[in-house]
């Protein structure tokens, strides 16, 4: 694709994320956790129990994009002390979002990873200042964009001097209904194709239905992720966000049970 | 879904359509061969090749819609005798695309399913004329139909009489240029939760990308899909239509070795 | 656009379809009559109606092609009677719907214009029969189609022999849902350089909202469309389908009032 | 729609912006200029073409948001200083975009409109802070978005304090590729039954074509627009972005001829 230099897959074979440890780009990592920090209880016990079932890291927003100005949009600093709090008991690093190139280089003394979510995936001036920073940055595809908008976001990112980069594919919006929007997975292996860059697919803001995401992660694994974000919550049904499409502890503790054993039989079939 | 009846999840658990002893529903059936039957040589070689390699049932287009009233549109009922050729040498089962309703009876004869594409989900006369054949029946999804109207399709056909119908995710079209269309695996668990079809997915008209093929058929199989329905050709740089996605034997061959196990695999997952 | 031959501009400068007098291709024709034809007062009523207002054209279903099985599917030869009859009494040329390739040649004696509805847009069998017969064409725009795809739908009628082609653009699927499907306006400079034919606009399918097509059949006009094709029923809340969308006598009335002064108006302002 | 409270079309039924005695919402306002501010002879050159042919107000970016980093990304600081050389010299109000909220309260110093781009739609930072501006704010639509979420946008700067917010319909993203996206003009009425806001439509950016931006301009005035935005360059093939979109002044002032009568015999049509 013109244009893209650093991302391109000529440059590099591939690249491999290390976030205190985690290998983002090796194995299949997963992501897990609310979808905003709401209380001390809501975000601890959430996370020790995505700990338990097996998760590498722990997500959280401190600060939601929401499509109303009268929604709840997050604790802020609040919310980032709890993350604190969390990584501390779990040791789980911590993946948050931020949303104003202001507030980048404060949200990184909480996070290892800065999200960038779907509707700032071309707000140029906030890719810029994480680009800037040293923390690792997730960078979710718009859900209007086509492959090479994503890979030119990311390669803005890069031009700043930050190669710690993962991508996210979280769903395009398409005409149909019936989810929330339309997981692309081919994204997976053409962005292989085209990037060194991981890919990690996010099936909870894509579909948008609880009942497909289990389905839709094993799909993840065979397609070749390397790695998920989904959300989890304690008590779903008291969620302040997205309360129809978090994962009980004991729904994604089961779902981890055949994710981890998958991604194991794939790692040991012949190459094709 | 309003007005689904027959089709319904509600009416029953779930269907296996039986041709000729292969059983669509039950375990991952693969259906493979060019995309227009274009001569003897090439449906035969190609035929004795996926059928070495493990396929269950031969594809091979007779009448081809094509978007050119200038492109090669198939040879009809030469075409056809072809296929009972090569049917009655390999012993797969013929699957191919019947355009109009005047043609449904006699190429009924010639075919063990007869499958119904994309443009014309929605031409109810002929969904109407396949209702009434004794033929299995593939309806393959519009690329620009929502599943309900997908499913209110199916719908047509069992309003007939035949209950025989599989259904297959070909790709949506979205504003993606990357691939041809934007493969909806989330269709499948979203059928599987509203009808009790059986549902397979072609990824070679989807992706149109011959590099994709291989992941996006690992993914089918991860997310519960019933089979597949993939373009093989003995030479593909030869084809008249879709030379540029077609498989050749050899990567076919390679690509079930690595199917085949993961559909064992997943058979003895423990349920989620 | 590759592959365009006899419905390229490059071939001649404008078709003028004449349909018993009435010229698409010259001044801003507008057809106007019920979604379907659902009894002898309910047609006979909205023609004399449309006629009063100002029409050139009676529309009119007698074959529905709708999304479920179990909805109205028009009255089919009765249906066509009454048209006939509604005609002899309003002079009024009739433009309805044909769906399959047997009914072609029949359905010609009592249509002036035959209509290829949106989902039969690429059913090449029903393109073909209609490019052998006498009537004019009126081809919809698939919901899903470009402008590349349409014109080369209109290439099969032309090439069959029929060279009296109207195109009608009635909306694309996009992900906006306040609005049925977007009217895309701009299809009709678009086609205006691509090809000599004429093209018309539906207003009434496209927004799938009453309180739009006012303003959207005047921007027809201003845009350079060749007409329109609107539903319009004598009592629209009583509607066997499109009970919706349909217009009174009334308004369709004082639209026309603005309408005509409009392309009055457009026709006398100096060329750019 | 929900959530929809200061915008919403049952608070008040329009809503004049006042911008140094331009009055968006009243007649057809028409905001011409280059795409890119790129020298001082370009944009006076350009500002007093527009001027000559009726423009009311002068665009010109300053801040380019680009797909690549690589591309030109505007003058910045000096690019201000010449938009505002020209307001001096043409009396023509600026109108130029803001693509950083830490850049909100010196570009407004410079700029009496102030454009948030397609992409910056659902950027709630830069929102939050143009809302607490005392300039007007153009709102682009994002190609991506429902009607509803962009009025939610317009309700993010309104609740902030600013209610000078003017819509801008550009076109949304679609399957067809003949245009580069395609312009929603059925927006305009939608958007006049749910919210007071004005809305003018931008010809230039749906289109992508020279040739279509007369036509739609015209339509646009016919659909009941209330202005439009357009871009205008001196020399279009020295352009530094969208070279072969900008119109000459002289086919820009061939059309405004055409546009300004157009305006005033509808303004003297009798109402429906």
């Amino acid at each position: 694709m013109k244009n893209l230099k650093l991302v391109s897959r000529e440059t590099q074979k591939r690249t491999i994320v290390n976030v205190s440890g985690v290998e983002i780009g090796r194995d299949f990592v997963v992501i897990a956790g609310p979808c905003s920090v709401e209380s001390e209880t809501q975000l601890l016990e959430t996370a020790h129990a995505v700990k338990a079932a097996g998760a590498d890291m722990l997500r959280g927003g401190a600060f939601k994009p929401r499509t109303s100005p009268y929604a709840f949009q997050g604790l802020g600093l609040q919310g980032l002390k709890l993350l604190e709090k969390a990584k501390k008991e779990t040791g789980l690093p911590i993946v948050t979002e931020v949303v104003d190139p202001r507030d980048v280089s404060w949200v990184a003394e909480f996070a290892d990873v800065l999200q960038i979510g779907t509707r700032n995936m071309q707000n140029f001036s906030l890719l810029k200042e994480v680009g800037k920073s040293e923390r690792a940055v997730l960078l979710k595809r718009g859900m209007y964009s086509t492959l090479s908008e994503w890979l030119n976001c990311a390669e803005y990112i890069l031009s700043e001097g930050n190669s710690n980069v993962i991508l996210c594919e979280r769903g395009i919006r398409t005409f149909e209904t019936y989810t929330r929007n339309t997981l692309d997975l081919s994204a997976v292996p053409s962005i292989k194709e085209l990037s060194h860059l991981p890919i990690i697919i996010d099936p909870t803001h894509s579909t948008g239905r609880l009942s497909l995401i289990a389905s839709m992660s094993m799909a993840s694994v065979a397609v070749g992720a390397d790695g998920m974000i989904v959300e989890v919550h304690h008590k779903p049904q008291e969620a302040l966000c997205d309360a129809d499409q978090a994962l009980t502890p004991k729904i994604f503790s089961k779902m981890m049970k055949r994710l981890r054993p998958l991604k194991s039989f794939l790692n040991n079939l012949p190459v094709e």
